[in-house]
């Protein structure tokens, strides 16, 4: 790790005794086991094993972002049905320091979750939160949104914090720029973000880490098969869409996945990032993806929005006041056990638990989805299972 | 219930359908059974009997103010050791209204707490938070400190209310004033919470709900005797000491126990409201105290500061940081599966996990304390155990 980088603001030494062991090309930390694909459409199962354990895919990962689920002990997140958590580079290395994670045995055993973690690069955060970003050949420099420190990132930096971090599966350092853009903007920021996987590959160390690269394009189709085609070669142990759900629309993404996933080869997880609604999640893995993460469940949580197959609730709304019913029947979550109107009132009175219980609910909620969706698959009724979905959804929800 | 007064402020009318038996004299909803007394000082264990459920004494009840202890699931609680917790009948008539509460099956389904529930009258609420508080002879008038509404509470609209709520313990309406003061306002607010004690009283209509009384009187021993043998001439299921903890000295309260503890009946439990600190908890048991109620041990855990038998931890200061070492070691609590240098991170980011990590942290403390009390006096060893808990407490802590 670069000291006195973005990994170690005050250029401090504590020696945190990491192991490090020697990378084999023969034996991938992370691998995937495709199980079974839908006989009508591009939806698929398997399994990705890492060192942490095996995830059931598709999955969606609860956004850990400083090495908590906002709000939830590790018992509440395992409860809802996650198998892997996400957790964020950029805010992890501004706050505690990824040294200092390091020193207390890495993110695992800093956070408490034994299971697999992914950690992002630290790209997007640089993109959507730093300020006052200058990207070169080497790198990005920046300003830290909490204290206003200049700092910097490079791909091999990025790679030598998340092994101090200690994640099963880090992610490259990637060039995110805002859409719409001009052609040659995107594919310059696209031909970079090649170059630093290349950069991330080369600097990995940890035998018990794999890499996953980062395809960008926009939304250029011509773009976007040069970016995989160019990452393929360089093969990694998985692959994610990024530089999606940056102000696009639906539609645009939903043809974009059209173009890059068959891109990619099946025998790797494709990982759509920071993507999000239900109904994307649906549409996705009809389009082949198999992993997912997003503050959506959590934030919309703490918020009082409920997710449930007819909808979403706002519980702060008036009509759910002396609602005796749960937020959805058959919903195995604790919020469930209480009823519309006391999840109200909890809001109402400014209650912590409010945005305690509606989060589990919404990430149980979107486990349950991830389960239901698996099972369709096996039995070859995907393609239906995704119409009642998003039949249930766009009904009008009169009482909401 | 009185409707348009605090039980109602808009004066709807709901209807609802709660079961109001008669009461009979002759079987208490709530009873007492002393089972042993320690050699060597007051201290006693024995069980309270309630309609859902026994609470082993003595016992600390956490504060669920409006239906909820802040931040933390019914579970959560539960996994304390809590056996009973306590509502505030002021806060739940402002928000959400008890007719809410009842409309939605009681108190009990309301929150999800299945256990015993004692609900607090209004009146040190009322003392305490609510503004322009004027006191006749027939209850209080005052501003709401929510909207500044002007509101009424009497007697017997306090027991309406808590009927409403459907506790097994109701608290008798008493006058709380602020100390010190003269004597004879003292006894003046003495003598008419003795006479609101008969009218609550002759107002409660619930077989399933028992009303424990007031003892007031301020730090003089010759008012509290009046008032306890007043209330005890009463005859009520439970006794409780009021209007301390309200800035006297520690010294000052204990001595007030000393007085009044005496002269309530054995027969009956004796529960201290308010308070307070551990030490706080083990000189009140010394004296004879069966029961406490404090919001410390949650409001101090949402401020970062967690209890230990070697004293408090602030776990906001540097010397956490790298600290892998748990709160304490053999506390079985979810907290204490983390390291100190985590529990400071989530201070540190901001994050709500640490405030109810170190709430159930704190609740945890405070019910190991009561069951370590419990297991002292049935083998007449608590004078014993109150030295060394107090010299653990007053230890010297360099490293917090």
């Amino acid at each position: 790790m670069a000291k006195g980088e973005l990994g170690n603001p005050k250029g401090e030494i504590l020696n945190a005794d990491i192991p490090l062991s020697t990378r084999s090309s023969n034996v991938p930390a992370v691998t995937y086991t495709l199980e079974h694909t839908d006989a009508g459409c591009a939806a698929r199962v398997g399994t990705l094993s890492t060192p942490h354990g095996e995830v059931p895919l598709p999955t969606f990962m609860p956004v850990g972002t400083v090495g908590t689920v906002k709000g939830l002990t590790i018992e509440q997140v395992a409860d809802t049905g996650a198998s892997i958590i996400l957790g964020n580079t950029y805010h992890l290395a501004l706050r505690p320091g990824d040294d200092v994670v390091a020193k207390l045995g890495g993110l695992h055993d800093f956070s408490g979750w034994q299971g697999p973690i992914l950690t992002d690069s630290g790209g997007f955060q640089i993109f959507s939160l730093a300020e006052r970003v200058r990207i070169t050949e080497q790198g990005a420099s920046f300003q830290s949104h909490i204290d206003g420190a200049r700092l910097s990132l490079t791909p091999e930096e990025s790679i030598a914090i998340q092994e101090q971090l200690g994640s099963d599966i880090a992610m490259q350092l990637d060039h995110v720029i805002a859409l719409p853009a001009e052609r040659d903007v995107v594919a310059d920021a696209m031909l970079r973000s090649v170059r630093w996987a290349e950069r991330c590959q080369q600097a990995a160390k940890r035998g018990d880490q794999s890499i996953f690269a980062i395809v960008q394009g926009g939304l250029d189709a011509e773009l976007r098969r040069e970016s995989a085609e160019r990452l393929v070669e360089l093969d990694f142990a998985g692959y994610a869409i990024g530089g999606l759900s940056v102000g696009e629309q639906p539609d645009e993404m939903y043809e974009c996945l059209d173009h890059t996933v068959p891109r990619l080869p099946t025998g790797r997880p494709r990982y759509l990032m920071g993507v999000g609604r239900p109904e994307d999640l649906v549409e996705s893995v009809y389009r082949g993806v198999d992993m997912f993460d997003c503050v959506m469940p959590t934030r919309n949580g703490r918020n009082a929005l409920a997710y449930t197959d007819s909808g979403p609730l706002r519980l702060r709304n008036e009509c759910h006041k002396i609602d005796p019913r749960p937020l959805e029947e058959h919903c195995p979550c604790p919020a469930c056990r209480h009823s519309r109107g006391y999840l109200r009132h909890l809001f109402t009175a400014g209650e912590m638990l409010g945005p305690v219980l509606l989060s589990i609910h919404n990430l149980t909620y979107y486990q349950r989805l991830m389960t239901e969706a698996r099972e369709a698959i096996q039995q070859d009724r995907y393609t239906e299972f995704r119409s009642k979905k998003l039949a249930g959804w766009a009904a009008t929800t009169a009482a909401n």
